[in-house]
């Protein structure tokens, strides 16, 4: 097989159906979310079968138990998918929207409009249900989607893939608007991600080691996170109780995410109260504690490292640092954040407005946990990613996300003089 | 010299200033743009001395007269400078700006600030007054900027760097703010557009063989446009004067611009009348008309070939083809333009609609001249260039293009169930 051959048909295939996609208004799009819906629902039993083989091979190949967990197409997971496309179905659609519109002295109206980006790439690892979820949002959005899962999950993704297709075409919409990468070979990827005449955006879902590969040889945009060193800092004007209980919550109500927090700022002047407070929580649910030198002054926890602050744990350990004041603070923000979700813990309106305005990550916080960076707790009603970038968008992408403005002008005959 | 030390260096430099750029409220950032105007009159002298340099070392090398008068700071381009600033002073400040705040059910305010991208590096052929003009946005936009003029231009840069770093000192602002690469070894540019970390976005702006090169090599997004192949297509129900005076002033309005008319579209039924009328002017203006095999049958021209479909001829040459309806136009323009400006020419509103939503170009327009697609004209006050690309900015970029927006969330120590 040619891949880099196979690769320029899809490419072109998707090009194609993104121009059906901009003439589909809403209903239709919706039609065809529904359709699909009902088709996975229809053929549960095919993909359970072919989800079998997924699994089946996946356990000669040795995957272990959680790996072979996000393979599962069970009906738990089918029923969440149909779920998800009815929810993509129920959202405001982003296109078309027309905004800003205004006369200029030379009598011309000038406003933007917000259109699809045109041809989306996705790339991610085991999980099938991403080939439904990613494919609903880039529907809605008016893209055209070329997926590409793991090798791990061929049988299913295939199927789903054939699935989403007949529902396209119920609703008729060309079925390339949503194409599953056949090939295993990893050559593909390398020539999805070097397409510009074909695909305009990537977005990788997967680990780090995946995103950075993809990220440096790619040569069209990329939307992605790399890591989530997310920090809460407790300010000299912070509420004790607020303190406690978002720098709780920040480390403990999930490890494994990118919006946990993974580095505590303490400011000297609530260093003695907090910190004992706080240590003696995170030590009864086994969160292993890692302090700079003032931080042990006050609880008697392992040194911190350099290293330490520089480290996305995703695990129960939290690395903690008292700092003098706002200053200093967000200058270790500035230095060791990966620009995902930071936050302030403070009454003081100016030292927020200060951090809100100076702190350069994706989300900045005041009085919450970092825990709420997230597409569905922002009422983005689905996300497809998270993005530390600073170009486009920023933050949890959602359908928005995958649109941008063009300008649109409306005359009456009008020249330049 | 080791230019990859130097230019981190500055970049590092850079990036630093950029976090002060952060802090600086609108009213610092307006004085710097008016100190620097200042500098510039004080220092009329000296720039001109200096120019005089470069324009001694342009003519030993053979620089065409027209190369010299881009090159040359005369007393009038320096008042052009000086009026830009102070313009770019009076317009709104983008930055801060807080949009759809919203509460959650969870509790928590949810909204977007618009923020500075951070650092823009900004590489540009021969003219120096690039140097103050982007330097003047990148300020008032929060944008720390590294600025790498052409090498006949070194002088003259040089100078105004000089001045523009005097006028941020006076203004309490970090000279590296503003830094221009004092280097002319083409090495520097290779750098420049490969540091992710200290460089945010790359402008390049020039000519075409620079922009590709430069988008082939950087690691970082590029705001960008490559040609400018625009479109005007005259409907079945379009109005016969505004056709003419449309068609007229687009082609012929200025012919070394990107956003000049390159092919005009013709709809069948109006090809006898509007053809003929249209040559008619066309050739007393001197414009060179090339024409498909049916505009043919109307008009005594040229035949045009494929290769006329894909040129941006920036000269007083025009392609024509006749096409059957809207939707042949609409495919000529998907397969041709390069995504700057459409122009539809109708009275029908559905076909218009059409037109608007599935022509996929950063300036779709009705009943208006192509020439309207510039910053200036869209009451953007200032642009920095064109962007044809899809992700981030679309069509003329201005201070809000340089710019992108973060999540802000307030709470009252909101915590995730």
């Amino acid at each position: 097989m040619d891949i880099k051959a196979y690769m320029e048909t899809l490419g072109q295939q998707a090009r194609q159906a993104s121009r059906a996609l901009l003439r589909a208004d809403t209903q239709v799009k919706n039609r065809a979310l529904l359709a699909i819906a009902e088709q996975l629902d229809a053929q549960r039993e095919r993909l359970k079968q072919e989800n079998a083989k997924d699994l089946e091979q996946g356990k000669t190949n040795g995957l272990d138990a959680a790996m072979l967990d996000r393979l599962a197409l069970s009906d738990k997971v089918i029923d969440g998918m149909i779920e998800g496309l009815r929810q993509v179905a129920s959202l405001q659609d982003p296109v078309g929207e027309i905004s800003e519109m205004s006369y200029r002295p030379s009598g011309i109206q000038v406003g933007k409009m917000r259109v699809p980006l045109g041809v989306v790439g996705i790339i991610y690892e085991s999980r099938p249900n991403v080939t439904v979820d990613a494919a609903a949002l880039c529907l809605k959005s008016g893209n055209a989607a070329i997926l590409r899962g793991g090798s791990e999950a061929a049988y299913s993704n295939r199927a789903l893939a054939s699935a989403i297709q007949t529902g396209l075409e119920q609703a008729g919409l060309p079925q390339a608007a949503v194409q599953v990468v056949e090939t295993t070979d990893r050559a593909a990827v390398g020539e999805l991600i070097a397409m510009p005449a074909y695909v305009d955006v990537i977005i990788p879902r997967g680990g780090k080691g995946l995103i950075e590969r993809i990220s440096a040889d790619a040569r069209v945009p990329v939307i992605k996170h790399l890591d989530g060193i997310c920090h809460v800092y407790i300010d000299d004007d912070a509420d004790f109780d607020k303190a406690v209980k978002v720098a709780f919550n920040a480390k403990t109500h999930r490890y494994g995410v990118c919006n946990a927090m993974e580095t505590l700022l303490v400011a000297e002047s609530q260093a003695p109260k907090v910190l004992p407070k706080l240590a003696g929580l995170y030590v009864q649910e086994g969160v292993e504690l890692r302090g700079c030198e003032q931080t042990r002054q006050w609880i008697d926890i392992k040194e911190a490292t350099e290293e330490d602050w520089a480290t996305e744990y995703l695990a129960p350990i939290l690395s903690i640092r008292v700092v003098k004041d706002v200053d200093e603070a967000m200058a270790h923000i500035a230095q060791y954040s990966s620009g995902h979700t930071e936050s302030i813990i403070s009454e003081n309106i100016t030292t927020a407005r200060r951090f809100l305005t100076e702190v350069d990550s994706s989300s900045v916080m005041v009085n919450a946990s970092t825990r709420f960076a997230d597409g569905f707790e922002y009422g983005l009603g689905a996300e497809i990613g998270i993005s530390t970038d600073k170009f486009h968008a920023r933050g949890p992408v959602g359908l928005q996300g995958l649109t941008s403005q063009k300008y649109i002008v409306l005359g009456d005959g009008n020249i330049r003089e």
